[in-house]
């Protein structure tokens, strides 16, 4: 009796990168030395081209698929894609070997503003620096050249991960074959970034930030934390996914007429908000919505995202969902629009979804089948190479 | 040279009812008396049928047109809504009487949460009773009565202001002639109040709150009604007029790498909430968010919306934007819906606006023309009626 679901990856243990030579980062600083935490499941095959990068999104991490113990295994608490990653699943760790890591700046393993500054002895804090995508690109081209990895089967990330995916597609366009980018954008909009200063504005005035110090207080700013996750959970949702899932249910039979959690929907934020803000690093959060705001590859071409893309010498899947409100289709589209002004081969679906931004994470039968074909496509390609 | 603009009321000057006739709550509290101000503009006729009452919005006031001192109108200041009331203007005070007032439980001068408790000499604070719409209306009628008018030409009402219009129609039907309900919802989706639920976390967990007794302890919550603010600011524009108005425009000319107000929209939001926490009170926030989750007229019907309008015996007019995403057209096609169901007479139109729900307060032609081609048969009839 095996403790793991059937297309589960079992017990896996996070690995640790010393990158030792320095880095020059986009806003000009240079990180001397830095760890990196990845995980990988599958294995490599002997020319090693059957590498699948996968780049995570805001709050995740370099545990993607399978369990680090029993207990998580019991929990049914698998990694964050673990909808997407194992043996015959849509990322087929049977076919693909597949690498996953925490990027720079994070705080679940890899070097981060909690981590320590060598200069001073104490944690980095605020003055740990504001990284970019191309920083983050730049360290997974480090853990790429560790792994003996010349030319990624496919790089692949939702979201603040398909930003990744467009920059690597377009900063080292001979190491991608595939690029995968889902419910992505090309840059944010104004009302992406005014969300993201709402959540910094309120972890940065929480009396519990001192300055992003905390750490050496023995606090978090906990207040501010799940005040931004909040916000961030509204965007994540579709209305619709909102409605279904609470719609305007009360925990009591009657109104109370006071300020308590009194609708099924606040009880569910503030839930969120709690548990998020005791597992994250404030922070890194802060960095991330940086690094989202910063992040315009078209912004060094005369904001031409076509020749931007005209560099990108991989096949592109782009996808989409229909009730994303953070990243609508329509952001998807200028994406695909501008690979094809730059003669690039691009398939696009838009998948119809009622669950908004997150649907990429979650198990949606028509998003899996075009994605997992797509992934097919690419392991029968490399098989068949073998084959021959 | 008269220093107001041609269609200005001019000067105006708020007056004082004082109710001492004890007014009990949707909560099942009684307030033993209240003050409510007001102001009105144009003239009552004789058989005071010219009557038009405004019902105003979350941080609306009693002040909606004209001027109260010179210096306002020097400075280009006049009320929240000059842009529709005035001589000549779509509500004409030439024909028309028109009463707006601050509801209970406001902050600019009808009772409230800041103001002083008779039975403890303090202010009320948290212990103020939460309102509701229907009391709102209550209260409305209290004036309607001091004021000497039986039947209100139109009850008009924007945003929350449109709940309150529902809320006369079938509280009062014999009392209302004309409902303009605008950019409005029969009741607020489940994202809707996660929005509030975030804008009344942020102000209830600023360390400044102190439950609600700051008034006592010299201070206001200001960082948390401004993140409030922000947060609303966000739902008020539509990303298009986001986009239109800051783009991803900077303050300097390359990135900063940190975190002060690098975008403008980041500069914008900032300034939005520092001017409104210093002139909003924190109660009368929370307070006016509560009210607005809790209206559900259809809740006393088996949810059925088209059974409680029923009730109603005026003419509606309903009016949309495009790109309202607060309070979306479809919202206000479930109203306009509900009421061809229960066979009443309605107008609807959905105005092609960029500006997202705060279009039903600027200048748009259509808008305009609509809502101001609706008050002039309104006008006409009453003249009419007169002159035979």
């Amino acid at each position: 009796m095996p403790p793991f679901p059937v297309g589960s990856v079992g017990l896996v243990e996070p690995r640790l990168l010393r990158i030792d030579t320095p880095l020059m980062l986009a806003c000009g600083r240079t990180l001397p030395s830095c760890d990196i935490v990845y995980e990988t499941y599958g294995t490599l095959n002997a020319d090693a081209s059957n590498g699948v990068l996968i780049c995570h999104a805001l709050s995740g991490h370099h545990h993607a698929a399978g369990y680090h113990t029993l207990e998580e295994a019991e929990k049914g608490k698998p990694g964050w894609w673990d909808t997407a990653i194992g043996p015959g699943k849509v990322i087929d760790t049977n076919r693909f070997f597949v690498v996953a890591l925490n990027n720079l700046g994070g705080c679940h393993g890899s070097t981060g503003p909690a981590s320590v500054n060598p200069e001073t002895g104490k944690p980095w804090g605020p003055d740990f620096p504001i990284v970019a995508v191309r920083d983050w690109v730049k360290v997974q081209a480090r853990l790429t050249d560790h792994l003996g990895i010349q030319q990624w089967a496919a790089v692949v990330g939702g979201s603040l991960g398909g930003m990744q995916v467009l920059r690597w597609s377009i900063d080292h366009p001979g190491r991608v074959a595939n690029a995968v980018v889902i419910a992505s954008a090309p840059k944010l909009s104004a009302q992406n970034i005014a969300f993201n200063e709402v959540a910094r504005q309120a972890i940065r005035r929480d009396p519990n930030f001192h300055g992003g110090h905390y750490y050496e207080h023995g606090v978090v700013p906990e207040v501010g934390l799940g005040l931004a996750r909040m916000v961030g959970h509204i965007t994540y949702l579709s209305d619709d996914a909102m409605h279904q899932k609470f719609g305007r249910d009360l925990r009591a039979t009657t109104y109370q007429y006071g300020y308590g959690a009194e609708f099924q929907v606040e009880s569910y934020l503030r839930y969120q908000g709690e548990t998020f803000s005791r597992r994250f690093d404030a922070n890194t959060y802060l960095l991330m919505t940086r690094v989202l705001d910063y992040f315009d590859p078209a912004r060094d071409f005369d904001h031409d995202l076509a020749r931007t893309l005209s560099r990108a010498l991989c096949r592109f899947l782009v996808i989409s969902f229909t009730t994303d409100w953070r990243f609508s289709p329509e952001r998807s589209r200028e994406i695909v629009d501008a690979l094809m002004d730059a003669g690039k081969d691009v398939t696009y679906a838009e998948i119809d979804a009622p669950q908004g931004h997150d649907s990429f994470l979650l198990d949606n039968p028509r998003y899996l089948a075009v994605f997992g074909a797509y992934m097919n496509r690419i392991a029968d390609a490399l098989e068949a190479r073998h084959a021959s």
